[in-house]
C-alpha cells in the first residue's frame, strides 16, 4: 500500500534550461508563477506552483505544481509537492533540522487552510508569496477554506518570516488564464 | 520527480485476519485506535491511525498510520494516508463525488491544523474521532497547531457531520504508551 504523487514531465525539461540558483527573491517568485502558468498551459493540474529554496543562497531544492486531479489526491497542492519533494530529497521530515541551511517556501498565492498547516510542520523558516487574499477565489472559484486573520503573526510566532505581495499582478494573470480556459475547479464535491 | 509514501507491511498482515466491513461506528473507532497502537509497537511512525469507510455500510476503503519520520514527509499524517489511499483506490480526488457512496474518515484523535483542511478538501461527509482536545499535546508533546474554536460548526457548515469522543480513554492509553516508549516527537525543528 503506497501513495504516489508524480510531477509532470515538462518540469524536468523546463528546469534543464533554467538556473539552479536564484539569489534574488524576485526571481524565485517569477519561477513559481511561471510554473503555475505552465501547469495550466500543459493541462497538468490547477494554477499553482511552489518551490523550496535555500533561504540565503537561493539554491533551488525542489519545485512542484498542483496535481490534485491528475493524481487523484486532494492533498496534492503545489505546496505539498514542493515540501515533500524537498524533504525526501534531503532525507528528513524537518527542513529546519540540525545541520541544514534555512529553507524558504515560495508560492504563487497564499496557502489554503491545509497548506497553512503544512508550512508550520515543514520546518521552513520563510514563506514568500506573489500574493494573498480573496482574489483567487473571486477569479477562479477555488475555495481556500477558513484562515485566521492573524495567519502572518502566527507564522512569525513560530519562527517563519512572511514576504507577501511580491508580484500580485503576475499571479492574478495566471488565475484569469485558468478561468478563461474553462478548466475544472476541483473543490471537494465540486463546490 | 515523484513523492512516495508507503504504509508498513504489518498493515496488510493485520487486515488479512480482520473483517473488511464495520457496520458499527464503535468497531471502526476500535480499529483505528488499535492501528495507532500497533504503529507505536512496530516502531513504524507516530501514534496515529485513520481509516476511510463507506458511511452507511461500514466497508473499509483504506487504513493508514502516521509515516512522517519513516517516509521523510512532514505531511504524512494518518489522515493524509487514509484519504489519499482511498482517493487513489477509487480513482478520484473527491470522495463525495457523483456516483460514490458517502464516506467517513475515522481517526484516533482530532486532526491537526493541516489535516483539518485536508478533511474539508477530501469530500468525506462524516468525521468520527476517538477524542479531541489538548490531552494529546499534554501527554505526548506533539503540537497540533492553531485550530479555531468553531471547528465542528465549520465542518458542519460544509456538509461534514462530526462524531467526537467515541472512545477517548482508549486513544489516551496509546498516547501514554508512546510517551513512555521515549520515541521521537517530530514537530518541525523538534519543537
Amino acid at each position: 500500500m503506497k501513495i504516489v504523487v508524480d510531477m509532470p514531465e515538462w518540469i524536468e525539461q523546463e528546469m534543464s534550461r533554467r538556473p539552479s540558483v536564484y539569489p534574488e527573491l524576485a526571481d524565485r517568485i517569477k519561477l513559481v508563477v511561471e510554473f503555475s502558468r505552465l501547469n495550466v498551459v500543459h493541462d497538468t493540474g490547477g494554477p499553482f506552483g511552489a518551490g523550496v529554496f535555500e533561504l540565503e543562497t537561493g539554491k533551488l531544492v525542489s519545485i512542484a505544481v498542483n496535481r490534485v486531479v491528475p493524481c487523484s489526491v486532494s492533498c496534492a497542492h503545489a505546496e505539498f509537492g514542493a515540501l515533500a519533494l524537498a524533504q525526501q530529497k534531503l532525507g528528513t521530515f524537518d527542513l529546519g533540522g540540525a545541520g541544514l541551511p534555512a529553507h524558504q517556501l515560495v508560492v504563487n498565492w497564499r496557502p489554503c487552510t491545509m497548506c497553512y498547516g503544512s508550512v508550520i510542520w515543514s520546518g521552513v523558516r520563510s514563506l514568500a508569496l506573489a500574493g494573498s487574499g480573496k482574489a483567487v477565489e473571486e477569479i477562479t472559484g477555488f475555495d481556500e477554506g477558513p484562515i485566521a486573520d492573524d495567519w502572518i503573526e502566527e507564522l512569525n510566532r513560530r519562527g517563519i518570516e512572511v514576504h507577501d505581495n511580491q508580484d500580485r499582478e503576475a499571479a492574478l494573470e495566471v488565475f484569469r488564464l485558468f478561468r478563461d480556459s474553462g478548466k475544472l475547479v476541483y473543490n471537494a464535491r465540486l463546490g
